[in-house]
């Protein structure tokens, strides 16, 4: 019986940084080999990163990723590698798997399905391809697809099968959202079923911009039972043999596409024994968690900055935000700042200096109120004889920001704003003031989601002091103020921006669902006033299933208002 | 010999607005049975304005735009209209034209080409449509299609003139860019005389958040000569007869697509003669400076501000982006705020009080020593000791923008930005400083341009003061500093962002178009470092082939560097 072995490279690649991707997949090639494989996969575009977006335009980049090709495909030797990377054909433009063997490239499998929704633009760039390729190697058919492939009931995947293919390699650039693991699983099971072939997934991990990347690469039976799986999360190498019996299905009687058949040699040699591993999945709370972890640490390692500064306000928002800052780059290299007027609280200041001993971060207090009286004063000719209000508000928010980045100028750490989904949706943030930053690493976690994590974070030891997960919210920005003064309850608010920003429900549907109806139309109409403060904010890891950005591209300029019914 | 007359309706419709735009429409409607039509043609997706984005996605957009619709199909009878609307199918849209007579809906064409490039996302909400529609009216035979349609060599028109249309009416949301009026007309030309049919295409004006639509509907015959144009930028309605002989052509003899061949009756009774109006074009830089007002305009109308306010510093730049908005909103409007320093110099504030006075907007002095030294010395425990530097400068800047935000909050006025497209490509700009505002009004308008613009509002009379015009460039951060300290002079430049920017050009392309290689080098990396920043700037009109924005999508995370060759 033939006996092959595969390792499923889940490796985190830079945008961009062609050269260092083609030394990652070389180091993978490696690992791959020493680990007896008879092929590596390493995810989409993996020479590029996932998504090189309009960097795709310019004609040197898509020679160099040509040229990084060729330097990856003569590392392949004694070791096969499907490797994503960019095919030009004249002036179009393919998403490509190449089948590397030999020190050279075999084949080329193109992209069938490109998904063009969501944060998703690839039919800006790319064609739809044609015709499938399948390798024979050491008797074992492997049939690849790439990513959105997996996705169509009709995907190239059928013509695999038909064309005799018993293991499928999905290459992939699938970014997370809460719950994304299951829908892949499911996905995999039905397909490995109703196509009766094995599948083994591989995805990339890291964060890009706003999108984190999972990992989650698993081997599938073709009866849907998962062999194999990696981290979440983590860089790893996942290796796994395939014989002729348990892995592999039989033949479909599908009519297929046009069929490349490469014939590969696999290694000789009776190899050690491989055990399957199954990696055990976070809980839904805890991969929110981690994804954020690696988004934020991913964001400035990828981008320099080593350090930090988060503004502390003794309120669970900056306090979750310094957690993973802290759990993302060290606490040693985030810095705290208190930024007290008269309006706050004693223990707010006790909790926020609490927070940052727990935490080990360094922390400064700077009083704000003689930079706020100031200005005030530079105002008066235009201020004087109005009433106190938002203007005065937003203005504190606006000293802190400018605060913060002239420490950001100054030290060169990067700030990372700590406000949160809900108030973000509902315009419940100040435009260059508390929304002032590098990074917003809570920008698509809804308030009731931040006090879970909060919790979660706790579960080991109390790292975030339970008074302020307990107290209620309150921007301070005058005395006696609450979040509530303003905004619905976050246990009414969320559900509905749940319905309307992630879902685009309208009031009708969410009354129906059992929402309040006053409170919905309320919350909805917030929404819509505040496009134009969203579109200014920094970005932040995508973790729902609707993000704020690329995600959700909703007009300023939008006289339409949701219908009650 | 038969003859008809249509109108091509050139109007302002606003996304979302879909009850106004119906009635916009409907008063189009009346106006072309005044105007003795026989045929009104209206706008792509006028009903929803364009473009929709993700109000696509609610259900209840779509189910509402058809609504809108039956109520304008009401409106036309005994006159026929073409009016874009948004078709769902099942869980499909389309971008499609109705084509309505004797108060309802004749037949339905669906845009067959979408674009998805540029500023273009059309195949993240529409599927191409797929056969034509040709209307009898009156003996003359019509084709429909739909904006992108014309740009494809073997687009509709093709079948349209198979199937015997002597003339197409195409309907577009098509915006403007510099000189893409020459690109419309000889493309015009061209799909005229290839194909042997006149065309009337009619375009919106008006400004929808980045976007600015320029109008310039007109009429073309089969031998590709223009018979009548609207204006650019205004709202018309240009009305024109079609007899049998000199605006129509010969049949072709290609193959057509399925046609679907609608009769409608033509009015009877003679009419006044209608005289073809060909609207003489703006110069290449009035064209820019009429899109700039209008984008301004309407940003600030369809959001609601009435009244802007301004930081006046003496440049040209604010100078110039003050007379623009005089120009759209009013003098009345306009409140410039000179926001001195110690570096600020006296010429300065002479200079910016007499534009103030020039323009008749009225103009207030802050000086901001006082508050950013209050903000200096709250920051002592982290500036001490350290040399003054950026942090300084931007500290200045940050000190104006909370200024003007301020004001804008108290006076319910929207902060205009003032910085240019070469700042903001070359980063230099202050985020949360002079980049804080709700529109950027300059934000394509690269530096050299900015001296045109200025030069050309200057031709009647000179509400620049020459001596702006002519100071050399500086941000006064600092004393003696000048622009040229820190960027390359604007006239190198601006060749080397027009070519990386626009036309992502490699080093070497440059070089070898005569640009200097070391300017060249350090410009690009620039750019690339100040992704950032731009991703959190406010929206401003695009004048130029590529904007920053939805134009131009670049990864803020991004490794890869040009190459020099």
């Amino acid at each position: 019986m033939e006996k092959i072995r595969i390792s499923l490279a889940q490796v985190n690649p830079t945008v961009g940084d062609l050269e260092g991707n083609g030394r990652l997949v070389e180091r993978a090639i490696c690992a791959a080999k020493e680990a007896g494989a008879d092929l590596v996969a390493l995810p989409e575009l993996v020479l590029t990163g996932y998504p090189p977006e309009d960097l795709l335009l310019k004609p040197s980049f898509v020679r160099d990723n040509l040229r990084t090709l060729d330097a990856v495909a003569d590392a392949a030797r004694d070791v096969a590698a499907v490797v994503g990377f960019v095919q030009p054909d004249g002036r179009r433009l393919y998403n490509a798997a190449a089948l590397l063997a030999e020190g050279r490239v075999q084949a080329v499998y193109r992209k069938h399905l490109l998904p063009n929704y969501g944060v998703f633009d690839e039919k800006r760039y790319f064609e739809a391809g044609y015709g499938i390729v399948v390798a024979d190697l050491g008797g074992v058919r492997l049939g690849i697809t790439i990513c959105e492939d997996l996705w169509g009931e009709e995907g190239p995947h059928v013509a695999c099968a038909a064309a005799g293919a018993q293991l499928i390699v999905n290459i992939n650039g699938s970014p997370y959202h809460r719950g994304k693991g299951t829908q892949r699983r499911e996905l995999l099971e039905k397909r490995a079923r109703d196509n009766g072939v094995a599948f083994a997934y591989v995805n990339m991990v890291g964060g890009q911009d706003e999108l984190v990347f999972d990992g989650q690469s698993c081997v599938i039976s073709s009866d849907g039972t998962t062999l194999a799986r990696a981290a979440q999360f983590d860089e790893q190498l996942l290796t796994f043999d395939v014989a002729g019996g348990a892995v592999l299905g039989s033949e479909t009687s599908h009519v297929g596409e046009p069929v490349e058949i490469v014939g590969l040699a696999a290694g000789s040699g009776p190899k050690p024994p491989v055990e399957a591993a199954v990696a055990p999945e976070l809980d839904a709370v805890g991969e929110v968690y981690r994804a954020l972890v690696l988004g934020v640490r991913d964001y400035l390692g990828k981008n320099g900055f080593g350090q930090a500064v988060i503004g502390l306000s003794g309120g669970i928002d900056s306090a979750l935000t310094a957690a993973i800052a802290a759990d993302a780059i060290g606490p040693g290299n985030v810095l705290g700042v208190l930024l007290p007027t008269d309006y706050t609280s004693q223990e707010s200041l006790d909790y926020a200096d609490d927070l940052a001993q727990r935490l080990g971060v360094e922390s400064v207090t700077l009083p704000i109120s003689d930079a706020y009286e100031a200005l005030l004063k530079t105002l008066d000719p235009i201020f004087r004889d109005t009433p106190w209000g938002l203007a005065e508000e937003n203005l504190q928010a606006r000293v802190r920001g400018t605060l913060l980045m002239a420490i950001s100028n100054k030290t060169n750490r990067i700030v990372l704003t700590t406000g949160n989904k809900s108030e973000m949706a509902a315009g419940y943030a100040t435009l260059y003031g508390d929304m002032a930053g590098g990074f917003a690493v809570l920008k698509d976690v809804p308030k009731t989601l931040v006090y879970e994590l909060s919790r979660w974070r706790n579960q080991e030891s109390e790292v975030i002091p339970v008074e302020i997960i307990d107290r209620p919210p309150t921007a301070e920005l005058r005395p006696g103020q609450l979040d509530t003064d303003s905004l619905p309850p976050y246990e009414s608010l969320d559900p509905v921006l749940k319905a309307y920003v992630e879902d685009f429900e309208s009031i009708g549907a969410m009354v129906e669902a059992g929402l309040d109806e006053a409170v919905a139309g309320r919350v909805v109409a917030m929404v819509d006033r505040a496009e134009y403060k969203r579109r200014q904010a920094p970005p932040g890891v995508k973790i729902t299933d609707r993000a704020f950005g690329r995600d959700r591209r909703v007009p300023i300029t939008n006289r339409y208002r949701v219908p009650s019914q």
